[in-house]
C-alpha cells in the first residue's frame, strides 16, 4: 500500500455538553472531501483519543466512514497500551472499512519499554493479529518514549507494518529511517514546522494536525515538492511556520480547534482537562491565520 | 479520613489465556487479609490498569470488595486522562464501597499540562464531581509529568482531596510537601527503597508494589517507625533494598509477579507488551527474596 | 582518613572591580575558625571555581591555608575536564598542605562519558598520580552527568580515593552507595535540604554551600544526629529548609553571597555572568535568614 | 562580515607524551590550505579546548595563524564560563589576527542560566568588550543548555555579534532562527548529518568536525547547494551520513582523530579522559571512510 500526500488526524467535534457532535463531523468531513487531502486519520492524538471511550471511538469511525468521499484513504488511530485491546480496536476499524491502523508507541511502563524487547514485541504481536496493516506512530513529546530508527527499520520487514509517522520533527532521524527501512516502506512525518525539508529528504507524506484548519497550505507544500519547486515549497513553509507552531507546540489541540472555527470548520471546545485558549492566545491565532486566508 | 500504614497496589492475576483469574484474586486477598496491611489499592499501575478494559476494572473492584476483610480500607485506582471518564469510574467504585480514589496525574498532552492550569483544573474538576475523596498520585517515572509540591499544597485545601501518593522517591519533595500541605492532609509515599527515611521525615503511610510480595517486611519498617526504633527501621530497610529495587525499578510488574509466585501469592504472567522476566532475572529475584523468607 | 561533620565549600570574595579580595578571605576564614566546622573546601562550585584562572585558584589555596585554624581540614577543589590539568592542580594544592582533593565528574564530552569507560578511567588516572587522596564530587544538576552508585563502589577500592560528595539530593542513591562502598569509605552529601535524613541513612558528613552563611544551623543538625536525637535533627531541618533552598536551588551562589552579607560574613558580588539577586529575591532571603539569626 | 561555506573546527594534534605537536599542526593546516575550506576554527570542542591550558590555546592560535593560507578566515574558540576570561582570550586572539571569536554558551550554573538573564547578559558583556565580532555557539548535547531562537534573534541586533553556530541538528530551530534574526546575521550549523537540508532551509555555512577528515565531501554538499542541485546535495549527504555519525555522535573526537589518520591528516591520540577507539570501532570507521576515499 502506497501512502502519500497530506492526511489530517481529524479533531473530534464536541457540543457544549461535551458529547461528540455528529452533524459537525459531517460538516467537517464534507468540507475536507472537496480538498486534495489524501485521506483521514480518525482517533489520533489530535482527535483527543485519550479522552474518548471505546464506544465513542467506534461511533467516530463509523460516521467518518459514512461521510468520507470514496477516494479518501481511511486510517484509524487504534493504539492503546495493551496488545489485546489494540488488536481488538484495530479489527473493529478494519470491519468498518478502514485501510490501515495508526498505532502509537506504548509508553506507560517506560523503564521496561526502553530497556528491553517490549516495544518490538508489541508491534509484532499487534501486526500478527490485525486484519489491516499498521503505521507505527512516534510522538516522543507526548509519550516520553522515542522508538529508534533501527527498530523502525527492523519492523519494516514485517509484512503487516507498512509505514511510520514520525512526529518528533527530528530530521536527522527521518533521514536515517529513510535510508534504513525496507524499500517501499512509507516514511511519513507529523511535524508541520519542518514539512518542506522533510519532503526534501525523502518523506512521502505527512499526517498533520495543522491540516485540519489549513489543508490548502499544506497541500501546496506537497504539490510544490512533487513538481520540483523547492523554493516554492520553502516559501509556503515560511508562510505556515508561525501558525503551525501556534496550533501544535504552543497551544495544542485547543488552539487548533479555535483555528478551525476561524477557517470555516467546526472546532469547538476540547474535553477537560484541555481548555479553550485564553483571549490573548485567541488573538495570536487570529492574526497568524488571517495571513493564511487572504 | 486518616490514611496510615502500608497498602499494596494489588497486582492483577491473569490466567494463561490472559483473562483475569477470579479465584486467584480471592487467594491473594484472603492471604493479605491475615497481615497487618491497612487496605488495598485496586487498579493502580501495579495492577496493570492501563492494560485493562473498563469492564475488567469494574469486575476487579467488585471481587476485591467481596473478599477483603472488613477492616481493610478499599481504594480504587480510577485516574485516566479525561475528567469525564475519571469521574465516571470513581463514582462506580464509590457505589461498590470504595472509600477513596487514587487518581494519577494526566500526562498525555504534556506541553499543555506543564505550562498551564490543566493539572490543577483536572483535580478540582474530578474532586468536585466525585462521591469519594481523592488521592493525588504522582509517578513521574511513568507519566513524564511531575506535579510540584506547591500545587499539591494548594490542592490540599480542596475538601474532597485528602492525600498524595508521591512515588518519585524524591525525599526533598516529600519533606517540602509535608511542610506545606494543609494540616491533616495525608502524605503517602510509593517508593520502597526510601521507605524508612520517608517515615523519618513525616510520611504517614505508603502504597508499595513491593508489599504485594513481601507485606511483613514493609509492615516491619512501619512498626519500627511507630515504636520509635529508627535503627530497626533502617536495618529492615537494608534488608529489603535489593529485593525492592528488583521488583520496581529494574524488572517492574513482571518481576514483582514472579516474586509473588515465590512468596506464596499468585503472580502469574503479565499482559503483553509486558513479558515475564528472563531466566537470569528470575534467578536474581529468587536470591533476593530467599533472604526475606527465612 | 576519616572525614566527618560539616564543611563549607567556601565562597570566593571579590571586590567591586571583580578581583579576589584577600582581606575578606581572612575575615571569613577567621570567623569560621571559631565554629565547629570540620574544615574548608576551597575552589568548589560555590567558590565559582569555573570563573577563576589557575593563578587565582593557587592564591586562594595559599591564603586559606594561611588563615585556617590548625584543626580545620583543608580540601582543595581541583577537578577540571582533563586528567593532566587536574593532577597538576591537585599536586599544587598538596604542596600547600591540603589533605584531600575534591574532583568533580568530567562532563563536557557527555556522550563518551556516559557510554564508555572514560569516567572510571579519569578517576583512576587522577588518583594514581595525585599526592593526596581524592573525593569524588557528583553534582548532576550542574554537570548533566550522574556517576552511578556501582561506579562509586568500584572506585572506593582504589587506595587513593577516599570519599564521595553526592550533591544530587537523591537519598535512594546515597543509601545504595553506603551499602556498596568499601568499609571506611566516606559518603558525604552536598544537599542541605535533605541533610537530616542523609545522616539518618548513614552519611558521615556534608559539604554544604549553605554552611557558608549559617554554619551553626548545619552543625546543630550534625550534633543532634551524633547524640541520637532524630527529632531535634528534623526540627532543625525544618528551620533551615526554606533558607537553604533559596541559596542553593533557587538563587544559587549570588543568593548565598547575599545571605553571607546578612550573617556577618563577606559575600559581595559574584562574577559575571552570575549577577546579584534582584530586590525581591533579596527580600525573600532576608526574611528566611532572619529566622536563623534570632 | 560574511561567513559562508565550510569551516573545520580543527582537531589539536598531540604527540604520545600528550603535548601539542607543532609540526603536525603545520602538516594538517597546509593540507587543508589546498582545499576549498573557507577558514579554520581553532580551539573549539573538537580541538579539545576544555582539555587545554590557556598557554596552550595561545600557542595553537599563533601556529595556525602562521601556517594558514592568507585567504582562509581565522576564527578562535574563546568561550569559557566567565565573561572576564572569555574577553581576555578573545582579545588575545584578536591581536594574533583572528577575525571572529566563537563563544559557546556558559552552562555550569544551569539553573541560573536557564531561569534568568545570565545568558543574554554574558553575550552582551563579552561582545561589548571584544575587539572582534562574536559567533554564538550552541551545542546542547555537551553543555546541557540550549539557547532559544528568540534569544539569538535578540542578540543578532548587537553590532558585535554576527553569527550563530547551531550544532543541535534541530532543523525546526534553524528555520526559526533564520526567519527571526536581523538581516545579514549568519546562521551556520554544526551538524554534518543534517547538512544538505540545513542549506536547503537557508543556512549560509557550517562548522563541521567531520570536515577535518573529509573536507571534500562537505564542500561538495556546499557546492551542490550553491549551484542549485538539491539532488546532488542529497546524494552526497547520503554518502557521508554513516561516516559523519561515527566521528561525531558515536565515537566523538577520538573517532574523528582516527579517521584523520586514515585520510592523510594527523589525528593521533586524544587527551585523557578521552581515549582512542577500540579495535571494533576502528574497523567500523575504516569501512565507513573507505567509501569516501575511493
Amino acid at each position: 500500500m502506497k501512502l502519500q500526500g497530506i492526511f489530517p488526524p481529524i479533531a473530534t467535534p464536541f457540543d457544549h455538553k461535551g458529547d461528540i457532535w455528529k452533524v459537525k463531523v459531517q460538516h467537517n468531513v464534507e468540507k475536507w472531501n472537496r480538498t486534495g487531502l489524501s485521506g483521514f486519520v480518525v482517533c489520533g492524538s489530535t482527535g483527543e483519543s485519550v479522552l474518548l471511550t471505546e464506544a465513542e471511538k467506534i461511533h467516530l469511525w463509523e460516521w467518518v466512514a459514512e461521510y468520507a468521499a470514496s477516494e479518501k484513504l481511511l486510517i484509524a488511530g487504534t493504539g492503546v497500551e495493551g496488545v489485546r485491546e489494540t488488536v481488538s480496536l484495530t479489527n473493529r476499524a478494519a470491519d468498518m472499512g478502514y485501510k490501515a491502523a495508526m498505532v502509537r508507541t506504548p509508553h506507560y511502563y517506560k523503564n521496561l519499554i526502553n530497556n528491553g524487547p517490549a516495544q518490538m514485541l508489541y508491534y509484532r504481536a499487534v501486526a500478527d493479529q490485525s486484519k489491516i496493516p499498521l503505521i507505527i506512530y512516534n510522538w516522543p513529546q507526548a509519550t516520553g518514549v522515542d522508538i529508534p530508527p533501527d527498530a523502525v527499520a527492523e519492523l519494516s520487514n514485517h509484512p503487516n507494518i507498512i509505514a511510520v509517522k514520525e512526529s518528533s520533527g527530528n530530521l536527522e532521524k527521518v533521514m536515517q529511517m529513510i535510508r534504513e527501512v525496507k524499500p517501499g516502506f512509507n516514511v511519513l512525518v507529523g511535524s508541520a514546522p519542518t514539512l518542506a525539508p522533510s519532503f526534501a529528504v525523502g518523506a512521502v507524506g505527512a499526517i498533520l494536525a495543522f491540516a485540519n484548519a489549513a489543508p490548502y497550505a499544506t497541500i501546496s507544500i506537497w504539490e510544490a515538492h512533487r513538481t520540483r519547486e523547492p523554493e516554492a515549497a520553502m516559501d509556503w513553509q515560511g508562510r505556515i511556520s508561525h501558525a503551525s507552531q501556534l496550533v501544535t507546540t504552543k497551544y495544542g489541540v485547543p488552539g487548533l480547534k479555535y483555528a478551525m472555527d476561524l477557517m470555516g470548520y467546526y472546532g469547538g471546545p476540547p474535553r477537560l482537562p484541555l481548555i479553550p485558549p485564553c483571549p490573548a492566545a485567541k488573538q495570536e491565532i487570529e492574526q497568524a491565520f488571517a495571513d493564511l486566508r487572504g
